[in-house]
């Protein structure tokens, strides 16, 4: 907070003071980025600052985040997540090393924990009663669970298909849940309207400029469990672009203030089916797209802010690549029989990118990649369903065990030591 | 493993060795218990393993641990869960303090990742190459996860009722999952049959005397996040039994090295459809009992090892009580508005315990209590739908949004600035 000087707009690079003017650029309506004094931001102070005690793990990075840790604060323990070090996914994939943050162990299931956290931070500092946002699942349970941890009242608007376990989540956590008959699209818009005319404080990550600067503390952590070194690559899936662009900011920032020596290639992956980014990151243009994937975190048709996105992957000299859900699929399970993960199907897409970028050459042996877990398998079964198979139906009887086990997983019975 | 010196018979007192002749009492079919030197072990040297570095933060409890740190073991990051200090529950519940320990932030979701790293480190160091158990879910996941992450083998029989998302992830995890077309009870009599055929490592916590090691690594954790100070109350959900027994030990221990000066009371809560373990500390008897509730981790219908918990809740001078379903979604409902944590039902059981009993005068108003949270509340969305509202359905327009918030939510109308 004491070191943001400006909010900056990416469209007209217009600059304002570090009190926002509004979420958007006053002047173009594009959207806004918090600027440090990156000067008065040395790599001593950055790091003096992890060794003081925080409410929660990702507020020790207080010298880059524009809240002040000292005010009032969210009560979930957010950030601080696993980093799985040399999984045998780097053998599987021939790669030097592959590594996989697991964020879906945020308290509310996923990465955006870490954006809501600032962001009910930022409201509680205004003194807002309310916040909003709309949200296919997982920005909408984050923020419904950390308004909840400080009695702060949330509306949260979520499409038609937003998974079960993600609304029942938001009904538990006591928010106003508001499901707009129709896509991604219109929930957002009639969310964008409502909090203009209501005064809610707005959690939308497109629009919000503070929101980015949660999700970039993952790469903070990332850094400084490898010991302030980075990966060559770091592969994010990509919907509405925010998470890839916190990503890219957080390595970027670490170099900047010289706590690291050098930034990672970003990874940005998309579905196939919802690759709106990915071909305006390609060809140009506007960002805008199918919405078709059963990885509904990433099942976005018109992002909101592509631009921080793409700017985000160029900058750090990365790519980006489609996935097919088949291919999505596939990474749930080599996810969870390799590193016993169990992730939702938009964060293993991060994981078949990876696989593909490495079949399309991007990636080369000699090199190390993370994968970002961006959210928890639990939140959304059926996708899992589809890739999984089921049980064994057996009467609770020894003879049919072994006739079907010695049908279905005759492995298993290779090591018998009384017959 | 290096102070442990014997297991030890809680049913015939025989005392055995320190490497396990069985999994349970060669003499009399008891259940076994590991003893330590609690001599050998100083407040000073246990608390000194603290502070070298180890794997994952469970396994920094070495001293009181019954398997070689330094060895194999599983790579999942188990342990180190938020404890949530002076939460609203205090002043709902009209006690001192009331704190929450979120044990659904382990990897798979569950206390159970405790014991089942435990297990799997054992398996491992003992050269098996398959783990098996019997369970209604979490304790299934994690020994399936834990097993996955070092490339092990898992036979996991479920009951007939196990909910879908506890099958789903089991098999992404890549488990031989073997339905039983029957009860808890039957799924369990089945694996020890197969188990003994097949000379699989037995992961069943009642039978497996490591398991209770495992699970009183919460204990450890609780005291060392008051600062080596307990609760007077600590309240745990029971089903089988093992974990309000890990618990219980893990206390116990504590104050036995000369960590911590006393003993938190347990308040072990049991379904009042599933009380077989609570009926017997009352009336004493054989523990049988129902299955019958909705909180499905605790629907125990015939508990393996009763004894080992109705005398750690007799030791720490506590009590038990049962509490009905419409209990336990009352509890669901007010973790998650009040605290931002979304549990199962089996968890919030054991807030719904606590607040039973203040409402029997069994804890008093002076009092702290510490809830322990079990399960996350994703692994049972089911559970959740029972009690939690359902979302408002609007189409994509204003006018209408506006008309169905008067309704159903108009104090978040309440702040608007700009009608």
């Amino acid at each position: 907070m004491r070191n943001v000087t400006a909010l900056k707009c990416i469209s007209c690079s217009a600059s304002y003071g570090s009190v926002p003017p509004a979420y958007i650029c006053p002047a173009c309506g594009g959207v806004l980025d918090i600027e440090y004094d990156y000067g008065a931001v040395s790599a001593g102070a950055f790091l003096d600052g992890l060794a003081r005690p925080a409410p929660a793990h990702m507020w020790r990075y207080s010298a880059l985040l524009p809240v002040d840790v000292g005010g009032p604060l969210p009560r979930l323990s957010v950030g601080g997540t696993p980093l799985y070090r040399r999984t045998p996914l780097g053998e599987e994939l021939g790669l030097c090393e592959v590594m996989v943050k697991d964020d879906g162990l945020n308290p509310t299931g996923s990465l955006k924990d870490r954006a809501s956290a600032v962001a009910v931070a930022a409201a509680l500092q205004q003194g807002a009663k309310t916040v909003s946002c709309a949200s296919t699942g997982n920005a909408a349970s984050s923020c419904a669970g950390c308004a909840a941890s400080v009695g702060m009242r949330s509306v949260i608007f979520v499409p038609r298909r937003a998974p079960q376990a993600k609304l029942v989540q938001l009904a538990v956590f006591g928010a106003v849940v508001v499901r707009v008959l129709g896509d991604y699209e219109q929930a957002f818009s009639l969310s964008a309207e409502a909090i203009s005319v209501y005064g809610w404080y707005n959690r939308n990550a497109a629009i919000n400029p503070v929101m980015v600067e949660g999700k970039k503390t993952v790469a903070f952590e990332i850094a400084e469990q490898m010991g302030w070194e980075v990966p060559d690559w770091v592969a994010v899936s990509v919907g509405d672009g925010c998470t890839v662009a916190g990503v890219g900011k957080g390595f970027w920032e670490l170099q900047r203030v010289g706590v690291t020596a050098r930034q990672p290639k970003l990874l940005g992956v998309q579905a196939r089916g919802a690759n709106a980014i990915s071909r305006a990151f390609r060809e140009g243009g506007e960002a805008r797209g199918g919405a078709d994937t059963f990885a509904d975190s990433i099942a976005v048709a018109v992002p909101r802010n592509p631009r921080k996105a793409i700017e985000a992957v160029r900058r750090s000299g990365g790519a980006m690549v489609e996935v097919s859900d088949d291919e999505i699929g596939r990474a749930m399970l080599r996810l969870g029989r390799s590193c016993a993960l169990f992730a939702e199907p938009a964060a293993a897409a991060a994981l078949a990118g990876l696989v593909a970028a490495v079949e399309q050459g991007i990636v080369a042996p000699h090199e190390t990649a993370c994968v970002v877990v961006t959210g928890n398998g639990l939140k959304d079964v059926a996708g899992a369903e589809r890739v999984a198979g089921g049980p064994i139906d057996v009467p609770p009887e020894l003879a049919e065990l072994e006739r079907r086990l010695a049908e279905a997983a005759p492995e298993v019975m290779s090591c018998t030591t009384l017959r």
